[in-house]
C-alpha cells in the first residue's frame, strides 16, 4: 500500500495522497468528542474499561490524560479488562511530539471530566436495545455546527477524534438504520469481536425504535435518536460546521463510518473536504471492513498511521499488534497529523519511543 | 491623546503602542467569559439588565448575540432600565467585520446559554454580602490555565472579555482585599455612578469575611472566594495560562484592573505579555479612574477603542455618550482587534454603521 510520509493511502489513493499533502506543514486543532453510552455496558460488547461499569470513567479519563498527562477521576489510566491501556496514550503523545492543540467536547457524559470542556448541551445515552437511545439530537448537532464554525477560523485543519465506549455497536445501530451493510464489518477493541451479540443488539434497537434496515436512511437525526450515542450529534455537526471552511480527518476506526453517513445525509457537499484517518490495525483488521462500509456511503479518503509496535520493549503494546484496542480517541489520525505538521520530521519510530516514554511513566513500568 | 489605527493609547504610551503593532494584520481568538452573582440584584447596583432578576439571563443572552446574531434565552437584547442595548452589539458587529472566530467560557452560571460554552467546573457567584461569594475557584483557575494553554497555541494572540452584571462592585471587593484603593475609581453602567452603594457593599463583604483592606493582597483565591465573582477566576486562568506563550488583550473597563490584580499575584510574568483594551467611554469617564487603580498594580499598557456615538442616528446609541453602559462583553477590545486585524482597514466609521445595522435588526427600529 503506498505511503506519505508514515501513513498508508487506504482509500481512494489518489484523494487521500492530496489530502495529506494538503494536510503537510500545516496547523491542526485537535477536537476530541467524549460521551457515554448504557449499551457499552452490555457484557462482552465492549474491552474500553475493565469492567463494563468502568466503561462511564473512560472518556473522562481519556479526556484528562490528552490535557494533563494524567488521569483525574480514575487511579491510572483506562485499560482494557487484560490491563492493556487506552489509546489515548497514543493520542497524548503524538499531540506533545507535534505540540498540537486540543480541545475536549462533550456529547453527553455520565461523569464529567476535570478539565475543561465545550458543552453541547447533549445527555449520555441510553442502551440501544430501548429504541431511544439519545435526547436533543437536533440542539446538539445545531450547537456542534456553530462551535465547528468557529474552531475552523482557529486552524488550518480540524483533526476530530471521540472517546465512547460502545461506540462501534451504536455505531451498527445507526449504519443499519441508514441502510448501510454494516454486520459483520464493524470493528471492535477486543481481538475476538462479537459480531453476533453487536448484530443482536442493533436488530433489538431498531425493532424496538418500529425503524427497520435502511427505514431511517434520509433521517439521521431520528436515526441517531434512536439507535445512536451521543457522541454521533456532537461529532457530526462539528464535521458540517468546519468542513464548510478547512479539511477535517475524520479520526477513528469504524465508528467514523457512521458519522460519515450521517454527515452525508445533513449536508453531503461538505464531504469533498473530508477524510478519514485511522491506524493500520483497523485498516488491516481481517474482522472489520473500513473500506466495504465506507464505499456505500461516499468515496472519501482513508489513511491510516502505520504505527507498529511488534518490536516495542512493553508487552502491553504489543498487544496491539494481536488486535486488541486498535483505535480509539483520534489515535490514529492524530498520528499522522503529528507526522504531516512537520513535513515527516515525526516518524512510527518516534512515535513508538514517545509512547513508550509515557507508557513507562503511567504504567510504572521500567 | 495618540492614537493608532482608531485606537487611544490611554496608558504606558510606548508600550500601548509596541502591543497594537504587535497586533497588526495578526489573527486573534476572542474568549468572552461569562458568569452571574447575586451581587448584581442589589437594587440600584447595575444596570445590565432591564430588572435585577434578569441580569441572570444577560451573561447567557449576550454569549448567544455574539455566536447566533440574536439571543434565545430572552426575547430581543439585554437591555438596561432605560432600554438601551447591551454592549455585546458592538462586539458582534467588530468581530463579523473583521471575521474574528470567538469562544465563550462559563465561569459559573444560573442560567445557561443554547449555545456550546466550555465549562471550566465553576459554580454562580453569591452576594458579596455574605463573604463567602465564589466556590471552587481554584480548581476553576487551574482548569481555565489549561484551557488557556491550549487555546494560545490556536491564535496569534488572544483577546479576553467578559459579561457579568454587578461586575464592577466584586473587582471594588477583591481589589480592597489585595490593598488596592479603588473606592470612587470604579466604572458603572450607569450615568450616576453608585459609589457610596458600592463601597458599602464591598465594606459589608470584607468584614462578613474577616478580612480587612490588603489584608488578601497575597490570597488571590481567598480574595475572590471571599468578595469576588465567578468570571474572576476563569477570566485570571485564561490570561495565565495563554499570556506566557502569546499577547492577551484583557477586553474590559475597571473590571480588567481586578483580574489584573489576581494575574500580578499568582503569576506575575506573564504581564509583560498582557494589556488592557477598554473603550474611550471608560477611558475618559470622569467618575472612574481606570489609570489609577491600574497605576497601583503593575503598569501594563491601556488601549482605548475610540468609538463615538454621538453622531449616531439612533438614541439608543447616543445614550453611550452620557455615560449609559461604556463598555462590557469586550466590546472595547475587539474593536481595536478587528480594527488592528485588517490593519487599519476598519475604522470607528465603519465599525458604527455595522453597529447601526445591526441595532435596526435587533431593535427593530429603522
Amino acid at each position: 500500500m503506498k505511503k506519505v510520509f508514515d501513513a498508508l493511502l487506504v482509500n481512494n489513493e489518489f484523494k487521500a495522497e492530496a489530502f495529506i499533502k494538503e494536510m503537510d506543514g500545516k496547523k491542526p486543532l485537535f477536537v476530541c468528542t467524549i460521551a457515554t453510552t448504557e449499551t457499552a455496558k452490555i457484557p462482552e460488547i465492549s474491552a474500553a474499561g475493565k469492567h463494563p461499569e468502568f466503561t462511564d470513567y473512560t472518556p473522562p479519563a481519556d479526556a484528562e490524560l490528552l490535557l494533563l498527562g494524567k488521569c483525574k477521576c480514575i487511579n491510572g489510566v483506562p485499560v482494557t479488562p487484560d490491563g492493556i491501556p487506552t489509546p489515548a496514550l497514543i493520542t497524548m503523545s503524538a499531540l506533545r511530539l507535534a505540540d498540537i492543540p486540543v480541545l475536549v467536547a462533550s456529547g453527553g457524559l455520565k461523569v464529567k471530566p476535570q478539565i475543561p470542556f465545550l458543552d453541547l448541551g447533549g445527555k449520555p445515552g441510553r442502551d440501544i436495545q430501548s429504541g431511544n437511545a439519545v435526547d436533543n439530537v437536533e440542539e446538539v448537532i445545531e450547537r456542534a455546527t456553530l462551535a465547528g464554525e468557529q474552531l475552523a477560523k482557529t486552524a488550518d485543519y480540524l483533526v476530530i477524534g471521540e472517546s465512547i465506549p460502545g461506540g462501534t455497536t451504536t455505531a451498527l445501530g445507526v449504519l443499519s438504520a441508514m441502510g448501510v451493510n454494516a454486520e459483520g464489518k464493524v470493528s471492535s477493541s477486543m481481538p475476538d469481536n462479537p459480531h453476533g451479540l453487536k448484530n443482536e443488539t442493533a436488530r433489538a434497537g431498531l425493532a424496538a425504535s418500529g425503524a427497520s434496515f435502511g427505514s431511517l436512511a434520509k433521517n439521521p437525526v431520528k436515526a441517531i435518536s434512536c439507535v445512536g450515542d451521543p457522541m454521533m450529534p456532537a461529532f457530526a455537526g462539528l464535521v458540517v460546521g468546519a468542513a464548510a471552511q478547512v479539511p477535517v480527518l475524520m479520526a477513528g476506526g469504524t465508528q467514523m463510518t457512521a458519522v460519515l453517513a450521517v454527515v452525508n445525509a445533513l449536508n453531503p457537499d461538505v464531504l469533498c473536504n473530508v477524510a478519514i484517518g485511522t491506524t493500520r490495525w483497523v485498516a488491516n483488521d481481517l474482522s472489520s471492513d473500513i473500506k466495504g462500509i465506507v464505499a456505500q456511503i461516499s468515496d472519501v479518503p482513508v489513511l491510516a498511521a502505520d504505527l507498529d509496535f511488534a518490536q516495542s520493549r512493553f508487552s502491553g503494546l504489543q498487544a496491539y499488534e494481536k488486535g486488541i484496542v486498535k483505535e480509539g480517541v483520534g489515535a490514529g489520525g492524530v498520528a499522522i497529523a503529528a507526522m504531516a505538521k512537520l513535513g515527516g520530521a515525526v516518524t512510527k519510530d518516534m512515535l513508538l519511543r514517545e509512547i513508550e516514554r509515557n507508557y513507562a511513566l503511567l504504567m510504572g513500568t521500567k
